[in-house]
This record gives C-alpha cells, sequence and structure tokens, in this order.
C-alpha cells in the first residue's frame, strides 16, 4: 500500500464526463488499496470566465479580489470531484488550498508556497477517503487572506502536497503521455523518455518544455518525491522523473522556444558597471530575463543582448532604451522573431564536445547561431524562429534521440 | 454616521452593469458619512448553473460537496462587488461567510447561524473600508466545514450580520419596492406600506408574501433591528419594518399562495391520539404542515385537513396513506388546485368581527371557504386556486387598502 498524491488539470476535467473519468480512475487506484490525494485545477474553461467577468466589471487591478474570485474556479472543480468519486462507492471529500493547510506568503496571484500543514488530509485519509485538494490556491497565515499560487501553481501544489505528506510519489496527469524526447508535434520520431533526472527536467522545463512547471520538479527535487508524468486519458505509461536515473543520457531532450524575444543594445562602452547599469532596471521593472550575451569588446566597444519573454518585451525595450541614452550607448535593436533551441543531458558534464557536435550539426543544416548560453548540463543557441522545425529535427537524428546511432 | 448593513439579492447583482449600478449606490453611502456592510448573493443565474453541473456529474445527493460547490456562487459575487467598489475610489474588501465569522450548525444546505463573531467585519469597517460578504454560507465550528443557509439565506445573513454588529439598519434591496397592501401584479390599487411590525410582517410571509424571508424578520425582531425593504433599481422609498408602528392597522395587508396542496383523510375514527399518530409520522418525514382543521365529529367519525407545500404533497400522501390504514380512517384525498388567502393586521386584537366581515365578503363574491385557521393578527381561509383574484380583489376594497373607505 502506496500514498500517491495525483494532480489532474484544468483540459482533464474539463466536463461532467471528464470529472468521471478521473473519478474511475481514481477509484480504481483507491480500490487496489492505495491512499490517494487528488490535486484539481479549475475546469478548462472556467477561469477564462471568470477573467472575463472581472474584465466586464472593472478595468483595473485588484490583486487580492482577483485571488478571490479565481479560487472560485476550483471550489467547483474539486466538489464535482468529490461527488463523482462518492458515486463509486469510495469515500471521499473536497479541500480548499486553505482547509489542506497550504500555507503561502502574501503575493496575491503569485504566491509562494511557504508550509504546508496537512492535518485535515491526514485525518481524512486516516478514515480511509480520497481527500481532493483544490490546486493553484493557499491561505497566508500573516494576513489570514486568500492567495493564488500563479503559473504552475497547482503542479506545485501536488509536488508540495506529496513532499508533506511524504508520499511515494507525485502523478501528474495531463494531455500528453510523458516527457519526450522532442517536442512530438513537430518532431514525428520523438519518443516518450521514461526516466528523467530532477535536473534535467529542471534545464528542459526553463529551455522550454511545458510539460511540467519548473516549481513542480524543484519541489521534488528538494524533497525527494519522485514525479510521474502521464496521460489522463489512456492507460499508456508515462515519463518518472527523480533523482537519480539507471543511465546518464549525453542529450536526454531537445527543447526549444519560441516565445522569447532578443533584445540587443549596439555600441556600449565597455566599462566596469555598464551591466549592472542595464540589469538592475530590468530587475525593478520585473523584466525575467533569461539568456545573456556579452560581445568580445572592440576598441572599448561591445555589444550585450539578452532574451526575454514575450509579454515583458515592450517594458524591457522602454528601460533598455533610457538606459542605452544614459550610459552614451548607440541604441536598442529588438528581434521578436527568435527561438530558443536547447539540448539537455547529464551526460555532458562527462562527455566533452558535446556542445561542438550541436554547432557543426547546425551549421551542417544551415541553421545561423544568433547567441550561446551553456549550463553544465545544457547548451543553448537562439536562433532565427523559422529554422527552429530543421534544427530540431537535425539535432534529435544527430544525438540518436530517434533510436538511431547517434553521428560520430 | 451610522452603520448599516445592505443586502442585494442574485438579480440585483444579475451582471456587470448591475454590479456597478449597486457599486455607485454603495459608493455614493459611504461617502455620505455611513459605515456600510453589504451581503450578496450568488449573481442571478450561476445557482442554477452549478445546479445543472452537478446533475450532469452525479444523479446523487452529497450535502457536504453541494454547500461547497454553491458557495463558490457568492465568492464571485462578491469579489466582483468589491472590484466595482474600489473602482469609485472607496476601500472595499469581500470576506466568506466564514471570514466574517458566520458560525452554523452542521447541517448541510439548510444550516441555522448559531452565532457571529465579526471581527474582521469590525476591523475593515474600523479601517474605514466597505466591507462585502457572502450570503447565504457559513462555517461550522463543530466540524469545520463549510455550510448553506438554505432558503431565505442571504436575508437571514444581512439580518444576522445587522443584529451582531449593532447596526442601525438592515437594508434588503431587491426587485420591489417594497411591502404592499396585497400583490401587486394581480392588484392594481395595491399600495406601498410604509411601516409594518415585525410580527404583521412575519405572518404575511409566512401567509405568502414572498419579499421578505420569515428568517430575516425573526432576527430583526429578536434583537431590535430595523428592516428597510426597498428596489435596488430605483431611489424609490421602501418599507420599514420595525417593533411599533405608529399606527395599528385593523388590516395592514393581504397575502395568499398558490403553491399549498391540501390533503384530508376521511372517516377518521375520532378517538384521542389520531392527530398524532397522523402528524408525528408526517414531521419524522420532513413534511412541513401549514394549516390543519379537524372537522366536528358526527357519530364517532370525523374528518382532518391539513396543507403542506407543494414540494411535500408526494411524501405526505404517502405518509397519510400509511396512517389512514392503520388508524382504520376511510382514505385519503389530495387537492392540489387551493390556494390560502390571508389577512393580517395588528389592529384586529382590539377589533372584533374582522373575520366575520371576510367571510361574508366572500360569501358575497361568491367565494367558497374550504378550511379556516386564525392567530391572534391573522385570518387564512383555504379557496379554490380559481378564486384567488376576486377574492384578493374584493378583500382589499373591503378593508380599505386600495385608499377607499372600509365596507361598514
Amino acid at each position: 500500500m502506496s500514498l500517491v498524491v495525483q494532480k489532474y488539470g484544468g483540459t482533464s476535467v474539463g466536463d461532467a464526463s471528464r470529472i468521471r473519468n478521473v473519478a474511475s480512475r481514481v477509484a480504481v487506484r483507491h480500490q487496489a488499496g492505495d491512499d490517494v490525494v487528488v490535486i484539481v485545477s479549475a475546469m478548462g474553461s472556467t477561469t477564462d470566465d471568470l477573467l472575463q467577468l472581472s474584465a466586464d466589471v472593472s478595468p483595473n487591478e485588484h490583486p487580492r479580489e482577483m485571488d478571490m474570485l479565481l479560487t472560485a474556479g476550483e471550489r467547483i472543480s474539486m466538489a464535482l470531484m468529490a461527488m463523482a468519486i462518492q458515486d463509486l462507492d469510495v469515500e471521499a471529500m473536497s479541500l480548499t488550498g486553505s482547509q489542506a493547510g497550504i500555507l503561502t506568503d502574501t503575493t496575491h496571484g503569485g504566491a509562494k508556497i511557504q508550509d504546508i500543514r496537512p492535518f485535515r488530509v491526514r485525518e481524512a485519509l486516516d478514515a480511509g477517503r480520497v481527500v481532493i485538494v483544490a490546486g493553484f490556491q493557499g491561505v497566508s497565515p500573516d494576513t489570514k487572506e486568500i492567495t493564488t499560487l500563479g503559473r504552475g501553481g497547482s503542479d506545485a501544489t501536488a509536488a508540495a502536497m506529496a513532499a508533506a505528506l511524504g508520499a511515494d510519489a507525485c502523478e501528474i496527469y495531463t494531455d500528453v503521455d510523458g516527457v519526450f524526447t522532442a517536442d512530438p508535434r513537430i518532431i514525428d520520431s520523438a519518443r516518450r523518455i521514461e526516466e528523467i533526472s530532477f535536473e534535467e527536467m529542471l534545464e528542459l522545463a526553463a529551455a522550454g518544455a511545458r510539460v511540467l512547471m519548473p516549481r513542480a520538479v524543484e519541489f521534488g527535487m528538494r524533497f525527494g518525491v519522485p514525479i510521474y508524468v502521464a496521460s489522463s486519458y489512456r492507460d499508456a505509461p508515462g515519463t518518472w522523473v527523480k533523482e537519480k536515473t539507471m543511465e546518464q543520457a549525453i542529450v536526454r531532450g531537445i527543447a526549444h522556444d519560441t516565445s522569447a524575444t532578443k533584445i540587443t543594445v549596439h555600441g556600449v562602452p565597455d566599462r566596469p558597471g555598464v551591466a549592472a547599469a542595464l540589469f538592475e532596471p530590468l530587475a525593478s521593472e520585473g523584466v525575467s530575463v533569461d539568456m545573456i550575451v556579452q560581445n568580445v569588446s572592440e576598441r572599448g566597444i561591445t555589444d550585450i543582448s539578452f532574451t526575454v519573454p514575450r509579454e515583458h518585451a515592450e517594458v524591457a525595450r522602454t528601460t533598455a532604451e533610457t538606459v542605452a541614452s544614459e550610459i552614451g550607448a548607440a541604441g536598442v535593436d529588438v528581434a521578436p522573431n527568435i527561438a530558443r533551441l536547447s539540448i539537455v543531458g547529464s551526460g555532458m558534464r562527462a562527455e566533452p564536445g558535446v556542445a561542438a557536435t550541436m554547432f557543426r550539426e547546425l551549421a551542417d543544416a544551415g541553421v545561423n547561431i544568433d547567441m550561446i548560453s551553456t549550463s553544465s548540463i545544457r547548451v543553448s543557441c537562439v536562433i532565427d524562429e523559422s529554422d527552429v522545425e530543421r534544427a530540431v529535427e537535425c539535432l534529435h537524428r544527430a544525438f540518436g534521440l530517434d533510436g538511431g546511432t547517434p553521428d560520430e
């Protein structure tokens, strides 16, 4: 008998029949003898409907009340899920984030989980019940206010709850079969990864693989809770994300991300402090900067390029322009149609030359590399958006991810 | 400066523009210097939508989860209301029933308010805020479960909150202009009542006047909080419900109710204990019995008639049939197309013959009386449903409620 935390996203609970479908999966698991905690998101369209309502009522931002509003979404899905499970003769009860003891800081709309005190969850499990917990929401013990966790919040709820309960696994059910060697929507030969390490998953997620949120992986890594990602629609095997994998892959997977914008500050006087002068104001504007590359200086003048999420592009441009004129730089360029392309694998540490192979393959495929950044288990390049498909395809084959032999 | 609790029902907050309309009424009141607590129901169609969702998911009853589900409704309307009020430069915050300290018993779907500990409400008022509180919901301190108050719950929340805060008034805003001398939808000459006593209002409400729920009136009466009923759409004057009125009316108003069913047990052996034998099982089946009339016994045999709400009719019939065969009665008759017609006025106590006048007027109008029941300030008759309009009209004129002189 084990204790599992399962998470089902908005699409998986999108209507009455999908809710009943998830309920029967949960019931089967419970009847097999496992203790089950189910984390649910709001039903597919609910959040959009609530956002539309609030836009109809008010053009302004109301962070506290927005959290109050949006948390109605999981309240609805969790109550319906509990009903559907009870109908299968399995005792079940739903708990809000607050009732489940999910304690957060005070940041409305993007709160961080600080602690979980799952007394009521344990009590209900001990009584033989399936417990359904609202994802994405918590309560701040400082202000007694209801908070939401922002992007990836329900995955974070699941992993954190699994950690707090000492669960045997955290299972994230979604609309794909698991984590793939590349995006299966563009690469036919992309294969499901059976096992991947936490750190590889973190790098892939940060590099654009949308299947699992970095926040959830961090909880799993920190507290040693294995995460299983699989389809909520069928019983096909998924992907295990865990501390150690049997085999260290040189390249475990390829991720790409076309949602970034590249900003370049030209003709920057190369003196101490210019990078700080640029990136401090960006940070205080809340712009999240991903890759940064500073060119080798020529005659005391250099260029600094960086990528930001598309939604931060306008603020980033304005800020960069202000800084550019203050530090006497020549100007600012914005390139919206770029892509970040990354290869990730913990085996890279032991295998020199992986980056070089990537660069050669891209060159042979006629793909121009615009920026490069690396970590110990990842190499990322910025390329033109129109080259993405070709680039992923050639690397997928080159590193043997399609099942063939890697290029020598 | 006074403290008022205002309640707005589902129609009054039915869409974005109505929410903004209520918000501006509240803001004006607050800017005039009053402390305002606003109780809101769920938006017009929300509760029906949620009930439909739950019916799609499950054919069974799930009282706890149904309360969890339905309380999402007020959560949505209260958050939107707070946003709309904030947009008018008035500080506002919404509180759930639980946050507002509304403590109930443990009965899901029909909980009773046991206590209100409005610490957070007071704190927010002291900070100069308008407080929006979810109607219809509370929390049971025994089980820590979210409960709903059932029918009339939001009015009860308002009156109980007004009592707990020692408010100067509880204002119930609705889709009519106040309490009328008769139903203005069928009687053109029906007039708004300016003042009515708690006990008269209780009798009228129990007799079928839908404008205000008896539960709210009871709170007002018990704690001496005047209740004001008025339109949420226009600034027309409404009706004050209070302890004492300036003038005791002989007949304050006429109410009718066509939602009852009459059940008659025929040929009942007239011996001690037969009434108990009938009404005890009805009570334990949860049937709420209104009027009861037992005929004068002839040769040791009598008939017992009683009225029940239409939704209890089927259970009442089955129960009565079982009892009838046990006690050796002749049989059970069900009359669905009846109406209860009541006149209410505290002046009746000092004025004998009011009931007689009512009976004569009805007789002159050719309306047959089927059952009669009286209290010290009310006379009710059961008549045929098809006679209702004519009967109300003749009594309304006869007792001078249309502004004319009462018949001598």
